[in-house]
């Protein structure tokens, strides 16, 4: 059902977009002359201003708007970070080998394209083509277990050899390496920036001074040892990431703005619907947290601003879904989570998560590190609280347990009251107490560690915050950016152009005198320093081309404005054609106000459709121009 | 004799500024909750947009005025790219460990530091100690055995321990890991931005339509595996680069717009001076590049830009150099090598390299690859040329030697003329020829390849480009920054702050009601908005503390300007004070006025002296505020 949001599909030419992405190179391979790498790219000029342009708008809409806290953080991260966070143990894929070549498959994507092909044959029965789409919609929660029993039951081959193929085998997709001369500090590539702000949580809190809710930003790259990438920009191993850590009281997700966006109408496609085979709905995001479809105002607010940005960055509105994730498709801890997702000619693909982490991250660093990543929340009165509180005679323990003195203590000091409680029964009891610490079994007695019982005042709870969490793709959105604005003129399949924004477009404007006469030089200059003063990054063309064709090129690299200095030019009051790309509608425009117009076409503060209403349209056709 | 150039170093105290950083999260140590891991460090809402500002103003400064190519690619690199760079046998520091703890040094470091020491005994002879700082000097330039001979010259062992030290080892400083799941192909994280830009030369140089010179940028993270990371900031296993590699005729290295810097004085340190123990003089580039002493236009035009955009970052200009390379620190293919280096209270740190590195890089990639890495090179008139060509016969040659056959062409196609010759000679001869490729051997015969002799009429030449490469530690110029501007108010010494440039600041307002009244609510609002509008970011601090207490903090996060809102601001016409950081002087400004006047503040339109002239003193003090 959702195949009937494809309607340029169709008509999409993905070589021939490629082909212009390469030629006028906004990426391409990374290290090419040696062959290259898969998964890896490289931004050329164009592509690394447009890039540079897309970020700089996230900053403005989310860290500036909304008063982020944004940080920079190590990439190189130790293990025992991972380790806590859950990636050493659980970022893997499933991927099956060929057991005569040793060639590696990542094997939801192999089922997916055998389950396709099986589904494509015509004598397959209904019957089995109704299995492998059920499979197929239900792929991304499988588990281990599950897909090798879906291996077994379509009695999959290598295709490309047709060989045997062994069991699943988790590959955990972190790069590792090792931090110093020793080679005994083991460290990996960051999977993601998230942990990062995790682990300084401490800090943004009192930077923040104490106060909940608040947000963290990173803008950073981040690594994944993928099995096997394809699909260019989509399924890389190195990519950027924008992500916004929002912490606030789990018990109050209410988000003050949320009225600002309640009206914004969405496409949600709930788990629900998904299971059901039902497609997605337009939604009024305000409707969705009302009935509980999305789990509270934060996440709704975030999907909601996350819409805004994607459509504002040049992502088709209808192109954009927000997709549920399924119940066994999601982290345990999270609440609730749903992906922006975009439609490409690879389908939809994944573009920013938008996830209700829970207080997972900081419960599960704390409980590594001994140091309480929590946060104060004033009661409305004081109340009087009984305490147990078990302190440790540091001397004594230091003496017998040596090192592991540090690991008693701080597991005391994660104790909770009842632990404590039991703890001093059994002291009083047996006169020692047998705590395990990782596994280990450290034996504490009744001199070691002294049980106190008393009474307090409390002004504040201690509470460790949710996480909501929006996590962009930057490469994904930059991908799906390039499908949704690769335009062809009519009439001329030939003649192909990137209709960006001008907000993210690499460059805003363009020069072209129309012939190399001397005369038109001074008034190069003058406009192009007038740019400069009004930070409009621009690009001077006086090469010999006729105008036709050098705007054919400025269209290729999305440049939106384009100012012609004629013969016309030369007289008083001198004045120029300025020249809209999607459009190509013209306008003729006095010198002294074209930096001004321009600038404010740039950066938003006035449309295209104004400046046509306000000056003179200017009819010379640009064929006739050439 | 250049430590007369330390005037403030004696009343400097790193400790209290350092607290500051730390305090208001400028940067931290990363991971600190886990024990943290040396070398690494976060920066924290302020640094991170102290940093980000700093690279705009450099993207600005270098990008933009100069129509500069930004790439950004890939920082996994493979190993092949690494080995031909040199990096993989060369990218090494020497190090000694400990025979019985193991413990690594990084050796010039610990020679370093013991010369030093026995330097300071007052029992050394002057004879030692002239040898002691003779060694000093010449430590950048060691090699192995040359140090290998100071260690057992002095005697030296382990500093910690007391015990014998290894010989010296080559320590490789780059990190390595495996990409993909097979773990066969092995890869380093690059230690430098610029082989990216190296391996894209031939699409750059499409994209600037074949034409010389231009020049590629890219901000970047690298990473160093150093052995012993200390210094803060100065000495980091990973950190941010800005690099540019700009590519010219090697036979032309004027530089259009030298003209426009050759006025510029400049406190060179030449390496003649260095050696024959002579300070650094003050000289205006363009007699040092008249003289010789500065190799070409070119690199004395970026030696100028790089001390002007410093200066109008932060960094004190009697506090900067420009350090040349002794012969023997070199390069072996580098020309001629500068660094900009900053006074701080751990010397004189290189902040910025700027290299004639010549055609090295792009022929040692040609010669790895086999794909011709140069630019053409219009003739002033046609000439007419012997040219010898070897043929191979492709289909003998793959037959033979299988797929060994392209190694084989590709060393065919870069064979030089003389060689072509002397092959023709033998394969007349003996009817055969070895040609050794890689240390591998092939025997080719009369019928595998024709050797060609013609003559051709060619209108340009190819030429393998020179590359002059200003290379910037984004890190340790916010460093020296942060160390140039960390001051203390007269008569109040706990009273610190940071002069940073209004234009690199984290931040560039304050907005400051006198108390929380609330009638100063929409005032507080309509400020805000309008400061927005005009992009200026800003921080409204409605706590509870005194103005005068406000403000310290502000000062202490470098805001330069804070505005006021008192109960003047309520009476018509509203106006509200603006305070300058540094001078502490106000002015009252009109409302509507005052988001324009800051937003020329911060972006460098206009000067606190100009604005202080033409608004009304506000005389009110700050301590009377309170």
């Amino acid at each position: 059902k959702e195949l009937s949001l494809v309607p340029d599909a169709a008509t999409f030419d993905r070589a021939k977009m490629e082909d212009l992405l390469k030629r006028r190179f906004f990426y391409d391979q990374s290290f090419a002359i040696y062959g290259g790498i898969t998964g890896q790219f490289d931004f050329g000029p164009m592509g690394c201003a447009f890039k540079a342009n897309l970020l700089q708008t996230w900053r403005q809409f989310f860290v500036l708007e909304e008063q982020m806290l944004e940080v920079d953080c190590s990439i190189l991260t130790p293990e025992t970070v991972l380790k806590a966070s859950g990636h050493v143990d659980r970022f893997a894929d499933l991927m099956t080998k060929d057991m005569k070549t040793g060639e590696c498959f990542r094997l939801d994507h192999l089922i997916k394209a055998h389950l396709e092909k099986i589904s494509a044959d015509k004598k397959t029965s209904n019957e089995t083509k109704a299995d492998c789409s059920d499979i197929i919609i239900k792929l991304d929660g499988m588990n281990k277990a599950e897909m090798a029993a879906v291996m077994v039951k379509f009695n999959m081959k290598s295709p490309l050899t047709g060989n045997d193929l062994t069991e699943p085998i988790e590959f955990n997709l972190m790069f590792g390496t090792q931090i110093g001369p020793s080679g005994l500090i083991k460290g990996f590539l960051r999977p993601e920036t998230a942990q990062g702000i995790f682990v300084n949580f401490k800090r943004l809190l009192e930077f923040n001074q104490g106060k909940l809710p608040f947000a963290a930003a990173q803008i950073g790259n981040a690594f994944r040892n993928e099995i096997s990438p394809r699909s260019g920009l989509i399924r890389v191993r190195e990519f950027t990431m924008a992500e916004i850590e929002h912490f606030c009281d789990p018990d109050d997700k209410k988000h003050p703005k949320f009225v600002d966006v309640a009206q914004t109408e969405m496409l949600l496609y709930s788990a629900c619907n998904q299971m059901d085979g039902k497609a997605a709905e337009r939604v009024k995001i305000g409707d969705a947290v009302e009935k509980g479809l999305v789990a509270n105002e934060t996440l709704g607010y975030f999907m909601a601003r996350i819409q805004m940005f994607l459509i504002q960055s040049g992502v088709e509105t209808t192109k954009l879904r927000f997709r549920q994730h399924m119940a066994n498709e999601m982290a345990h801890y999270a609440q609730d989570c749903w992906d922006a997702e975009c439609l490409t000619s690879y389908g939809w693909i994944e573009c920013v998560g938008c996830a209700d982490r829970s207080a997972y991250d900081l419960t599960q660093h704390t409980k590594a590190t001994g140091v309480r990543l929590a946060a104060e929340k004033k009661l409305p009165e004081p109340k009087v609280i009984d305490v147990v509180e078990a302190i440790p005679n540091k001397g004594l323990l230091g003496k017998t347990f040596k090192k592991d003195a540090k690991i008693i203590t701080d597991a005391l000091n994660l104790l909770s009251e009842s632990a404590v409680d039991d703890f001093d029964k059994q002291l009083q009891g047996k006169g020692s107490y047998d705590l395990v610490v990782d596994g280990k079994s450290f034996n504490l007695t009744k001199e070691m560690i002294e049980v106190k019982k008393y009474q307090k005042t409390i002004h504040v709870d201690e509470i460790t915050p949710s996480v909501i969490e929006p996590s962009f793709g930057v490469g994904r959105i930059m991908y799906a950016i390039f499908e949704h604005n690769f335009k062809m003129r009519e009439n001329d399949e030939q003649r192909t152009y990137l209709s960006l924004p001008s907000s993210v477009a690499p460059l805003k404007c363009s020069v072209l005198p129309l012939s190399s006469n001397v005369e038109f030089q001074p008034f190069i200059k003058k406009i192009s320093a007038a740019l400069t003063k009004v930070d409009v990054s621009h690009k001077v063309d006086d090469s010999s081309g006729s105008i036709g064709r050098r705007y054919a090129r400025t269209d290729e690299i999305a440049i939106p404005y384009g100012i012609t200095i004629d013969f016309d030019t030369l007289k008083e009051p001198h004045s120029v054609t300025l020249r809209e790309r999607d459009s190509m509608n013209q306008v003729r425009i006095p010198l002294e106000e074209i930096a001004q117009v321009i600038h404010e076409l740039s950066y938003n503060k006035t449309k295209w459709t104004i400046v046509e209403g306000k000056y003179p349209k200017f009819d010379q056709q640009e064929n006739k121009a050439t």
